[in-house]
């Protein structure tokens, strides 16, 4: 299944793994590289020592890094660390990327960009960004809720192809099957990145007792929040929000931002105590709208090649 | 293009219009059917004079009706009045249609259910639905927000599949080209139901001037809101709210419920008074994430078989 993004990644099938922040770890990554996508290691808040060792932990596999922006403005130096290691692609998403373009194009890695508005997207292509990720309100942790996968992908493939033809454009949020794949295919992407889905993988670093919750729920019982940011003592800026199953923590606190700010302290201890004990309902459990379609718990490479198959079936009906 | 939705319903074309609230009239709704697709009147807020109208102005087509279920609670004798009219098919959206279910069925009518959720879906098919629409928060116009068409779609087809396997499925929300046709069918969707493309027809009944807004928007400046329904003094139940064009008055009022309730009366007013004057700084043009992909206002019928066609080239490739 050859796409432009097979092409400017030199990869085999048009699969990303989302790079989920301490969840996709080096060998998540590795597996959907050996699958014949491209695993990017979720680097997420700026931790050395952990991208040090999950970038060991691929052992070798042709991986990317994926960043959260405004994160790695407070430790830029953690840039040098994934660039040092020569990574397959950066990833860079919420936030501004241009202080960190000229590097990445310097150590001659693609950088891709993961995008939730057409400004965005206008911005990342002046910054020299080499592959557009369009990311809709599905996808589960953070994003931005104003834009759905089902028009946000056909909106900036038209975007790109009037300003930068060229420019791969990548599918995020709600692909968690074959028949995702084939939609974002017909809908103008050359390929999707792919995060709840595997979140539900052998490889992937999150509870199993997590992973049993996400197979349970429908795709209706998840929320936009920014309840789990106040928790996690997280500062995101005011426009992302965060996509997550509903729980009884959710239930007491969403939508109610002034109570949960007088008992702020509070709630911090009780939430840090619940991940401690893998309390979930209380602890986040960060997945989309996809999770509907999530079933079970298998390897990634598996996953990965049954999604292509299924899309390559359904598109040659 | 044969599915299960153009076998159930004796049409060509996999497309239904949406039942856009006084926006899809007679002439509308029969040029949808023309061009192979069925057109549905959208009965609205349930005036009579209007709906016997537009059924006129259809001049014979086969058209369906459209209502929005609690409004119809309110006056009942509208659904008699539909009925009368021998309709291809009756559409009934947001709220409980099991009321109204036996008598369209009694009629011989093709009853088809509107849901947002999967657990509204269980109810519709209880109550005997013939055809469930899934509409994604991409929509415009009232909704919920809580799914969106990319992972929706899938959901009820899987859920359709497990217990009424028969029942077609049908997109709604975001479908505005021939990528979005050929992306819903490849979701597992039998059909798609068109709003925001039709409402920028040259039969639609809206203002050229708010045409001309459409037109010029991108798929970023829209946002889901409740302020046009305390505007415009309509009850809608909590749980709904509707997907509008930015301007002014949504960048005052939206977010600012307090002030919104204690100056209801100014506001009403002047809210009234500019949809007398077409003054869409203020009053609203419902239209859904869609209309970044609309860049001209044509003929209904030759919009259908466009998207139909496109789809299909897409598809074949």
């Amino acid at each position: 299944m050859k796409t432009r993004l097979t092409e400017t990644l030199g990869i085999e099938l048009p699969v990303l793994l989302a790079p989920m922040a301490m969840i996709s770890g080096g060998r998540l990554a590795a597996e959907v590289t050996r699958a014949g996508g491209l695993g990017l290691i979720g680097a997420g808040y700026g931790d050395a020592k952990w991208l040090q060792r999950e970038v060991d932990l691929a052992e070798g596999a042709r991986v990317g890094v994926g960043f959260i922006t405004w994160s790695l403005a407070q430790n830029p130096g953690l840039l040098d660390t994934a660039l040092a290691r020569r990574p397959a692609a950066v990833m860079l998403s919420f936030g501004d990327l241009e202080p960190f373009a000229s590097p990445i194009r310097a150590a001659g890695v693609p950088l891709i960009a993961q995008v939730q508005t057409l400004d965005q997207a206008g911005r990342a292509l002046d910054a020299g960004a080499d592959i557009l990720v369009a990311q809709g309100g599905e996808a589960g942790g953070h994003g931005m809720g104003g834009r759905s996968t089902f028009t946000f992908v056909p909106d900036l493939a038209d975007y790109v192809a009037a300003r930068s033809a060229e420019t791969p454009v990548v599918a995020a949020g709600g692909v968690a099957d074959g028949r995702g794949v084939a939609a974002a295919l017909v809908l103008g992407a050359d390929g999707v990145l792919v995060g709840t889905r595997l979140w539900a993988s052998s490889e992937a670093l999150v509870s199993p007792v997590a992973q049993r919750r996400g197979i349970a729920a429908s795709g209706d019982d998840t929320l936009r929040t920014r309840v789990y940011d106040v928790a996690r003592q997280l500062d995101w800026p005011d426009e992302y929000d965060v996509r997550a199953l509903r729980n009884s923590f959710l239930e007491t606190w969403h939508g109610h931002d002034a109570e949960l700010a007088a008992q702020r302290q509070e709630v911090i201890g009780r939430y840090e105590k619940a991940v401690a004990a893998e309390d979930f309902n209380v602890a986040a459990v960060l997945v989309g709208e996809a999770v509907g379609l999530v079933h079970d718990v298998r390897p990634a490479a598996e996953l990965v090649r049954e999604m292509v198959r299924d899309a390559r079936r359904i598109l040659n009906r």
